[in-house]
């Protein structure tokens, strides 16, 4: 269970209580503020505050660019403008604060991130629960035989219940020694942040992470994109729901520019210009590696 | 003039429209918003957006410590222990955005600092208006002699006209020439990506500028500092009082640990234990330089 | 002229005097240490130091990626690979440290570009020279009648004539005035900090500026690009050539895929797989804007 | 072991291949380059690169402060000037590439250090060695009943040998069922980046981490010191003796007045004078919270 009954309690009392603002106001974001998007089995996505609407980007890009953004008629169209165009400062006066729940080993990843605000839950003051990530048995998947990193088929039954029962052994194992280490209870007991170093990547813990839009983005192109872990990639789709109803043009830019478009090589362009004059081109006159010249493949489906 | 007419009708349009939401909301900031504060003859800062207050700095550090924060009484209590032991992560769980209005010098110093988010308006794009900072001539000072940066004495009167005159004269006749060279009357019209090189370091521009609680901090204790030049110092004193009245406990903390506290060296705390047990010390018993031994003085007074 | 007598007196006993070192060390960057490569009239780029070489990009990624990048059967492979796959960190490994000499409105746009350290020249501590960037004639242009921003057709003589008299006599006027303010001759002398405010925006200025590889190919992108204004952008292509020099490997993948490629959205993708199956595909039944269908004419040559 | 014979060869050959370089050279960081300091039980750090020495820090000041700064007659005065008066932009001119291998746990607090580059070894693509940081017995102590992070006394032999054991037992356990589960013998094995996750936190993990000087100060200001959890407090104290050999005069500068040194609030400061004054001081009449006054008896000592 992702949120407790006391925080569902907590949540609800916060939804129930709307004040006057003269600030600029995401209705689509309102709606979502506090409420827990479940992810994973026990992790959640919350939103706690944000600063800014797709407004606020024009007007930041007003700023800049004076009387020549007013010729653009509309703010979608001035969006898109400033996304094909790499004007990444006028997203950045957007700002979302999210209080994330999430496995150790996804949290890991996520921090790579580093332009951004984190107050991370500390085990060294404070002890963690024994709330564990245990996929579900369809995550269960082989190395992939392409890819040096990723997955490929699934795991058979046999072997993903072998898995399933080690995973679950080991951490329920791990902190019953976590939890009579750090007992007082007849005993001295362990300086938390010592104990800690028993438990698996798979525990959960959580943060606030506070991000501007731009930045956002590019955390959200690489880790909903397909090659990114299952694991952070179902917290990334979390977020675009989130986004999407926060700044809807913002969001549908990126979508098509972003997540959606590719970057091309002068090499890949070149191939391009050869084909569309009705020229054949192969691997092996384009210029391109073979890896190049798959994943330019599947880029142009 | 800061604020033309037009602004000022924005402003209070955009103040007289209260919208409902569900965030943390600080009312003394919502006081501030959208308003203008003058600075210097022709400059303003304005609140444009902000996002939390005071308790979201303690809810920021009660995920982090968990139930430890929970002995600290008080959120002003908890403020001030984090501001006492540079737990700066709560801090930067605020954001502030900006709308200044300053002379280009001005600007210059400003953006030394890095961790904010700026849209500048552009003079590419657009045209700069004619406006400039002419010093008020009491503000007009001579080259400290004691000091590499900064000012002395007052100039006499004769000099201080002197200079203004040259201030008041380059400019227009800068702007004069700006204003010819781009016209497209009669003539092609130099593009203004050129033209601008002409105009002085005193003409004003604007920005945007977006920045974390923990980082402002940092700005305005240098640049609200009593050595810091006077013409970035009263804007660094505007956006005091603005953060006084956002989040009261954690500007009171600042301003005792950090605009009026001090950092001692190791040698000068070994000098205060041996006055305090009731040595006499002089700068050449003390191990320190003449420079460090008269610093140390000016701080205990 | 950019480099003083003195000053290359003193780059000449710099480069005379090499030493031992364990560090890496590219050949094709010592032969560029210290020397100034000449930008526009007055200006240069100077490298001052460096780290790395295209070998601790690769050792970096192993360090990452392990046994899985060893099937990489070349560092330039691998290079590419990296770069193709934006995986920036293994070129943060990098860095380099110039000095440049460049105009004050450049100085303003380069800054923008905040992930870099930076040290100006203090025109609070010191005093400015009597050096100003005055364009060829042949830069002289309108501005674009296509582009809010940049240049269009070259100006006329006489108008281009009247521009060069009106930048070198407000220049020379606002030195002089400069000059006269700051004297200690027979009066009290205005405060540095306060006479630079005089000064235009062609003056000269020089900062040291340190930044690794990947920010750095970032500013490349932005600043060697066609649009960007061609002051900074005769910075960028000398940076380039050092660039090259450094490490070549890196620098001809981010030629590849950075400044040769483009980056095309999820519509243009489209599009080019209608086209490729043989379909005349036409702006109107293109879902796209005029603005970029025109942008993909242009980049589909 | 913390490397392996295979690593030493591998160091032994580096260091015996010095090369020509036109470069500021520090004979003290030469003398450390590629060699690992041995850290904990199997963990290291060592020194792959670095850029600049004290004569470099220097040079850059003097490019901001000009003239002014040669008034100052030694590097040594020079580097303690910027360091009291917090000019933070000529220690950013120096940086340092570190390879360091730490356990997990001790990774995870490093990170929340934001402004650094970092290349971590990647349990998606790659397999993690068995080793894990057992503590000695000594290190084993209770939770501190004064302080809610933090160790207390040592635990007693029993407690101890338990705790020992448990951790041994699980990180065996943990690490068996890893191999298992990636195993491709006779089965398909399951993905790299799923089986990680049961591992515990005090596995050890190695990373490449950049940081120029000024960042590097404030991460061993906070983790070298008497507070910072033993487990990385090793490492910082090992990385300080690396930083005394490379730049000795700002290593110098940064004892005195960071580590040595103590920031005191404006209470605390009013209290001085008083005290100085001959006024007999309590808790009570100092207007300080009991914690303050107890931290600034520390101080005093």
């Amino acid at each position: 269970m992702p949120v407790t009954p006391e925080q569902q309690t907590e949540i609800d009392a916060l939804r129930a209580a709307p004040r006057l603002t003269l600030r600029a106001v995401s209705e689509g974001m309102e709606a979502h503020l506090y409420s827990a998007i479940p992810v994973l089995d026990h992790g959640f996505v919350r939103v706690i505050d944000y600063m800014g609407d797709d407004a606020a980007i024009c007007q930041a890009a007003r700023v800049s660019y004076g009387r020549g953004t007013k010729s653009v008629q509309n703010d979608e169209g001035l969006i898109r403008y400033l996304m094909r165009h790499w004007h990444s400062t006028p997203f950045e006066m957007c700002e979302v604060k999210l209080h994330v729940k999430l496995p150790v080993f996804v949290a890991r990843q996520w921090i790579r991130h580093r332009t951004a605000n984190v107050n991370e839950y500390s085990a060294r003051y404070s002890i963690l629960d024994r709330e564990f990530y245990i996929p579900d048995a369809a995550q269960l998947a082989a190395q992939s035989v392409v890819n040096n990193q990723g997955r490929g088929e699934a795991l058979t039954n046999d072997e993903a219940a072998r898995v399933l029962r080690w995973l679950k052994e080991d951490a329920g194992r791990a902190y019953d020694h976590y939890e009579a280490m750090i007992s007082q209870d007849g005993q001295q007991g362990l300086a938390r942040e010592l104990a800690r170093m028993n438990l698996p990547a798979n525990i959960y813990t959580q943060w606030y992470w506070k991000v501007d839009l731009h930045n956002l983005f590019h955390f959200l192109r690489l880790r909903a994109d397909a090659h990114a872990q299952y694991e952070i990639r179902v917290y990334a789709e979390a977020i675009c729901k989130v986004v999407a109803a926060w700044v809807p043009a913002a969001y549908g830019a990126f979508e098509d520019y972003r997540l959606g478009g590719a970057t091309l090589s002068a090499k890949a362009l070149a191939v391009l210009r050869r084909r569309l004059a009705g020229e054949a081109v192969t691997q092996e006159t384009s210029g391109m590696s073979k890896g190049e010249w798959r994943e330019l493949e599947e880029v142009l489906g």
